[in-house]
């Protein structure tokens, strides 16, 4: 039995991942001692209320309320409280007290982790998150550390399990939205408040998260486009299938090249920038480029390895200059699932005590702006009812010619008709995929489309993602 | 422009993956210099050959046939000679003279890894070897740090692209094994001599690597079984196609429970054990638990993620108790893929330069038993010919039973015959599958069956991986 040096270890928060990190600590103790080099001592759990019912069976002397007192005396502490505050507060009050911050709190990250960073730089802490971005999948150390030499070009993440869950079955057994939702919910995939899931502000938290790892740029939240899936229905999923596609929410971190109008783009995005907590570093290397960072559903080739990544996992595929394309899957949520990425932080963070040194900062250095949605280009696929008339063709036609969206393909099926004995009268769906384009061209387009007297309906427009 | 700190990074190689470690390190300096926070400047590259023709464009004057003076000079030494010497002594050596050290150099891993930590763990330097074990695909950090805090059950890599690509294409194409070998040595895919990669001695290596993590243990590469995929033909891969699965080359690294015969097993293993080169820590903590670590052709399900790993690619998937199973996928070689991992580790190793204390040594405390094949279990796919006579399935159904083997699944089809006017004298091919054995009592079964008198030949012995 070694005598190891004693690190006490402070959680705050005792929820689904909490109580699975408290019980896997006091199990895995001795295991855990020789992997770290250090014992690792749970000194206390801060909770809200001491009577809450718990998932798993903690002694109760570990508990307390009293956060503040249990931070001032430990040399690791993990934060799984969630919201902003106190978590906040409770972390900033940890690493001036001089611990090792581990986080799993994403809201927190994408919104104040300049700050966090900030504050841990200054004193020579480290802040530790790998359960932030996607569960269980160790995504954080592979952007941050194993790619530090490479250049990402583009992350195309599934990082809401919720989502993909939905997504998943509507696409395999053709339901609708509000349908696979309700199940959801009974089943304990989806909230009772299933916004931030839905709506993609989930995802948008951490996308934002990614690209600043990938892109070494703070990125704030603001800056992240986001929409959810809940205009997505099973028409929209069956016309997918029909093409070759699946419907996927997916977080979309790209690097821009520059360009001719990077003086533009960086101009329209110097909003963004200066949004961020910590104030445009005028170290900064201007290098012309810019990111894109955005969430949304969009139809991506079912032979794609992000194709058949079903029920509520998660994977983030990263595309990079030299290593080429990569892929990291597994379970994006879960109580223990997160919970090993926590434990992973705690034992990297334990090591780092026992090695001594300080921190190492983030890196943030490369200060890219990031464009707003109408910059990025990306191909579509428009779904119209027009008049079955002679002509509408070309008149749809001809006003994406204008607007500078090049059609890659067509396809007219006609789907009620007024009067099956002459030609015309009826209405057709015409399905077009587009070339790339850019999405404020592409957009006003629609708009025109919209507005030209032959289209009934725009039906949907989607983007097309990983090709 | 921040006036960084310098460290000087010597270069020993410049190979396929040691000049694009040059270039890329030359043309993204300033880059990399801001996610360090130190400037990288390459200082010096140690040929053999100063003449020899390069694949990149690199200054003459940073190339010397001293690599001795090299290393002394230096504050982060890149290893990319490959081979075991002169390899070990110029790593020892940069250890000893301060260096952090970075290196993709399985063999020398897998065979002197311990000695390297020892040294390292001395003076407090650090060793990384993110490229040594599955190319760009970041593996090492997620295993050493993310699930640090978990308890990895069971690893299953293709972790050799050369022998993934010819089985792929076998698959694919229904082509022999000696056809795709010589196109893969035509397209720069397999090397003039194979033997590393077909009879899995490579895959072993990167076996030997990824256990040590997973299992914090030393794994000796002795103790690896091996085989390779010579063996490999048309037929197999049909037989396989036809009962749902593909043949992959497999490296499988897992965690036996601790059972009633763990001592047997303990000690039958305790020649691997003490064949490693550090000796066994009395330190170390029996839990009764074992470890199998192997390399074979393998059955698995098309409807595994591994199953759809195609080409040169390569992929871990990983199973641990708390995280459930994950996959790492990506481009498992290439110089420019290869070069990604290197820099990214050259990144790390310049950030702890600048962090100071000293570096995390390897866990190896856990110093987990490795059991001889003998002692694993699995399922299998038994096939035979027969004589097609009454009797025959009985006969070779009481063998089994008699071997402790029970039988899953039973084909019989008829493949030639000596008369067809009687229902005796042709031979039949059976194909069995197994329920979970002993690979001990099955290796005895089958020599059983093969002296039977009703087994005209063994076609084949598959292990069935993944279920």
């Amino acid at each position: 039995m070694i005598d190891y040096r004693r690190l006490r270890v402070a959680l705050l928060g005792a929820g689904a991942v909490g109580s699975q990190v408290a019980a896997l600590l006091l199990k895995h103790g001795d295991e855990l001692a020789d992997r770290a080099g250090a014992s690792l001592e749970l000194v206390g759990i801060a909770v809200r209320d001491l009577d809450a019912p718990r998932e798993t069976d903690l002694p109760r002397e570990l508990f307390t309320t009293d956060a503040e007192t249990l931070i001032m005396g430990a040399d690791i502490v993990i934060e799984l409280m969630g919201g902003i505050e106190p978590a906040r507060q409770y972390l900033l009050q940890a690493i001036n007290s001089g611990a090792d911050i581990v986080t799993a709190n994403k809201a927190l990250l994408a919104t104040h982790g300049p700050e966090l960073f900030d504050a841990a730089d200054q004193v020579g802490a480290q802040v530790y998150y790998e359960a932030a971005a996607a569960g269980a999948i160790p995504i954080i150390r592979p952007l941050r550390d194993s790619l530090a030499g490479d250049r990402v070009r583009r992350i195309m993440g599934i990082v809401n399990g919720t989502t993909n869950y939905i997504l998943d079955r509507m696409d395999t057994e053709g339901a609708e939205f509000a349908d696979v939702l309700a199940d959801a919910q009974r089943l304990g995939y989806a909230e009772s408040d299933p916004t931030a899931d839905v709506e993609g502000y989930d995802a948008a938290q951490k996308a934002a998260i990614l690209a600043s790892l990938a892109f070494h740029t703070t990125v704030p939240l603001d800056a992240v486009h986001r929409e959810g899936i809940t205009s997505i229905d099973k028409a929209m999923i069956d016309s997918a299938r029909h093409a070759g596609y699946v419907i996927k929410l997916l977080a979309v971190c790209e690097r821009l090249a520059a360009t001719t109008d990077g003086a533009d783009a960086a101009g329209e995005a110097s909003a963004s920038r200066s949004a961020a907590s910590r104030p445009l570093d005028d170290r900064s290397r201007p290098s012309g480029e810019a990111i894109s960072v955005r969430v949304y559903p969009a139809l991506i080739s079912r032979d794609h390895p992000l194709a058949s990544v079903h029920g509520a996992n998660n994977a983030v595929f990263v595309e990079a200059e030299a290593a080429g394309n990569l892929m990291f899957y597994g379970a994006g949520a879960g109580g223990v699932q997160t919970a090993s990425a926590v434990l992973g932080d705690v034992v990297s963070a334990a090591r780092r005590h026992i090695a001594g040194g300080v921190g190492v900062g983030e890196s943030t250095l490369a200060n890219l702006p990031v464009v707003p949605i109408g910059h990025v280009t990306t191909r579509y696929q428009i779904t119209l009812e027009v008049d079955d008339q002679t002509g509408v063709l070309a008149t749809v036609a001809g006003i994406l010619s204008d607007g500078g969206v090049s059609v890659a393909t067509v396809e007219q099926t006609v789907v009620g008709s007024g009067d099956h004995d002459t030609e015309d009268g009826g209405v057709a769906r015409l399905v077009i995929g587009t070339h790339t384009a850019r999405e404020q061209d592409l957009s006003d387009t629609v708009d025109r489309l919209a507005a030209s007297g032959v289209v009934e309906r725009v039906v949907s427009v989607l983007r097309v993602e990983g090709e």
